[in-house]
């Protein structure tokens, strides 16, 4: 990244009075601040815009823009700072701009399923507005991430299996451009083959391409009945085997979540279970309430078939949250396996036919190089991760961590599977992904080019680009 | 569109002295095979290319496309040529590249739900291919389109409420671009996180951006139980409400279709049924065989509450084959009504809330301008078409058309929907497109000016752009 060159301090300093102008109190520059808006989620070091900015309009955010575009500055959009490659880091200095002011729900259409959001809202208060409706926006990916920051980084999670990422969930995105411009990406109908698809090629493009300012998101029924369980397994292959067969015969699972021993034997202590500590799926059946309990049936015999020890039911609505809870919190269980640690996540998506042996070849190499970890995935999306408890402290770890994260990555690609599932490039991915893309990383970068030509959108994120600068 | 340049002659005569070399006989020059290879679909006359070549590898694809940028000579690429828009013509002559010879399947890989094919092949010999698998490539335009074209047009159907559309259910592409260079857009993986999304950017740019050479497709698994029905109302409102409450309780059906009455007196005549001349819902709802029952019985119920007459039930294959075979014969059943006719099909789709209206106005304004027409929709998406019966001959009445597919777009973008639902813009729909996107016309033409400099990938289709040539 030697080719990311910072702006002159006068440039900064001329964006710094003129937002001051404009925004009084809503451009700071304390450091703290400043620090607090560099994302920290990563083991690298924190690297601080120079001011953040807190618009509260489209068109603020557009003045913001224009300003940054017309000085060669960098700006960084931010959400709820819960992104985990650096994406908010800011390498160039520049400024954040912090989008967490707009948060209002502009509409609400359980007519359409439709929902108008600002980018700053979080999943959950959303989820939270929607509750006398029926509706639920499914998406999540643990974090309370805002909107806007789940679009960036196309997130996904454990619903994914049944809805899709945010990339299935998204109708259309207002954003706005490096220079300034305001564009709508789309329409309020489900479908549409009306151009370029714009929508996906904001979603995912982690800040670099535009500014999100507004989503119109899909909203889902809450199906009447939801059955959800636990199943033990003897090993590894035979919990995976499972949920390839029900992949393959298209029952509809909800979620299906795997936990390896050692996450359960974190997961019993931190939650309170008293789970088998063995290779485990929580899964969950919705529908009909018939469909949902045939579903769940289904799903059983399979398990079963399989070799699973024991299925645990949680039909009760207490036990299924304090089930999912216990998967929700299974970063922090981890950690606290560890006291003291700091925690690294590894993403991967791998083909589901190549994902035991993928998180197999992780155990392995876990215990080979003596690290802490935990292993937990999105097992019918082949996505998981690897939760790392580590010393920050000790630097003969810290090469482990680097080249067991690199064996993880490198692992899923040999095997026509990603780098990164869900959590993204931003700076920690840039040499994997290069080995991803081939010859298309050059077309991500002549799009970047055509549509940010100063490269000042989220600067020394997802790829090299050629001397920033107009 | 006249900014449309066509090429030197020299330059299109040394474009086919340089393919005849390479590829002898799979060079074809005669008119009536270069008229075959525009699209006569829609209501404008044909534009030929000037010849016609047919690769049987990517390098071959490659080859073609670095001649044609060294020569500025358009390239137009063909699959099934079943598109509707106009976008196989060739204003500016150039190359027609028939992909219909890259028509293998690569790999079938049942574990992972991947199939591997050439662009060539059509959606009904590759689910012919799957039929020992259990699997089927669900996404079903009516036509026995190409994969490549179906990627091309980001093509739907009536499969598409519960699979969604081309966008949803490719999971990488194999592109040659504009100079040659071939890029792989994904992994074999579920879903990724890793850069740009590429697939969706070429998915519906309609031959603009680049030429699709191989396609990984997710396929799924045939649910075990289909139970399907028809459904009478006395109303458009009440089978429109419907749907609306389906798709609102979250309830899975599988396909639902609308036909107004004069589409069932065609479906009557052509397709040897008996059923009440009145709006009507062909639905179709999958699953285990108790979730098929359960949903099914749900639908009926919300059905009947609307006030449907009559509920058929096909549960037997056959009749349900029957039932949606003189579904996708509609269109020929619909010329049959006014035999010696042009049929022209329109595409728009809006949020479900604004459906009934749209097909009220489109119906009365059939009426009011005495235009001969039936309606049809998917109307799960809110996606509908018009099949309207028109004399070629007839001069006044092709003002009439014009007029009433105006309406139809301008209806359709005024309350929150699109011009195209699954059809694409192709030539046809330039104006429309423009008007829907607004600003980010501009964002979509320097995309293309990006990746196409020299504008010889399908020019003149989707939008205006800056002169042909280098």
């Amino acid at each position: 990244m030697d080719q990311l060159v910072k702006p002159a301090d006068t440039a900064v300093e001329a964006v710094r009075a003129a937002l001051k102008e404009t925004f009084g109190d809503r451009l700071q520059t304390g450091a703290t601040l400043c620090e607090q808006h560099a994302n920290t989620a990563t083991g690298r070091g924190t690297q601080p815009p120079d001011m953040v900015v807190y618009p509260e309009t489209t068109q603020e955010v557009a003045t913001i823009a224009r300003l940054c575009h017309a000085h060669c500055v960098p700006l960084i959009p931010f959400g709820a700072g819960s992104s985990l490659e650096g994406q908010l880091n800011a390498p160039c200095g520049g400024v954040s701009i912090d989008m967490m002011k707009m948060d209002t729900i502009k509409e609400i259409n359980p007519e359409d399923l439709i929902a108008v959001v600002g980018p700053g809202i979080t999943r959950k208060r959303l989820n939270t507005e929607l509750r006398h409706t029926g509706l639920q926006f499914p998406i999540d990916p643990g974090a309370d991430a805002s909107i806007g920051g789940m679009c960036a980084t196309r997130a996904s999670g454990t619903n994914a299996v049944r809805y899709g990422t945010m990339a299935e969930n998204v109708l259309s995105l207002e954003a706005v451009m490096a220079d300034g411009t305001v564009i709508r990406t789309g329409s309020r109908a489900v479908k549409s083959a009306a151009g370029y698809d714009l929508t996906r090629l904001l979603i995912g493009s982690e800040g670099t391409l535009g500014i999100i300012t507004e989503v119109t998101l899909r909203l889902r029924g809450i199906p009447e009945e939801t059955i959800g369980g636990v199943a033990g397994f003897p090993d590894l292959d035979s919990a995976v085997a499972a949920v390839i067969i029900m992949v393959q015969i298209g029952l509809d699972v909800g979620r299906v979540e795997l936990l390896d021993p050692t996450q359960i034997r974190a997961c019993n202590a931190y939650s309170n279970l008293t789970l088998p500590e063995v290779p485990t799926l929580f899964f969950e059946c919705t529908g009909t309430d018939a469909a949902a309990r045939d579903t769940a049936r289904l799903f059983a015999e399979i398990a079963e078939e399989q070799g699973a020890q024991s299925i645990e039911w949680t039909a009760a609505r207490e036990a299924r949250n304090k089930l999912w809870q216990a998967r929700h919190d299974s970063y922090w269980a981890a950690l606290a396996l560890r006291p003291g640690c700091k925690g690294l996540v590894s993403d991967a998506c791998v083909p589901i036919s190549e994902l035991a042996a993928n998180i197999t070849a992780a155990r392995d190499d876990l215990e080979a190089r003596g690290l802490i970890g935990t292993i937990l995935g999105h097992v019918g999306d082949g996505n998981f991760h690897v939760v790392l408890m580590t010393d920050p402290e000790d630097s003969a770890e810290a090469e482990h961590v680097e080249a067991f994260l690199k064996g993880i990555t490198q692992r899923a690609q040999a095997c026509g599977g990603t780098c990164t599932g869900e959590h993204g490039i931003g700076q920690g991915k840039i040499a994997s992904l290069a080995d991803e893309a081939g010859a298309s990383l050059g077309v991500m970068q002549a799009v970047k080019a055509a549509l940010d030509p100063r490269n000042i959108l989220n600067p020394g994120k997802m790829f090299a680009v050629a001397g920033q600068g107009a």
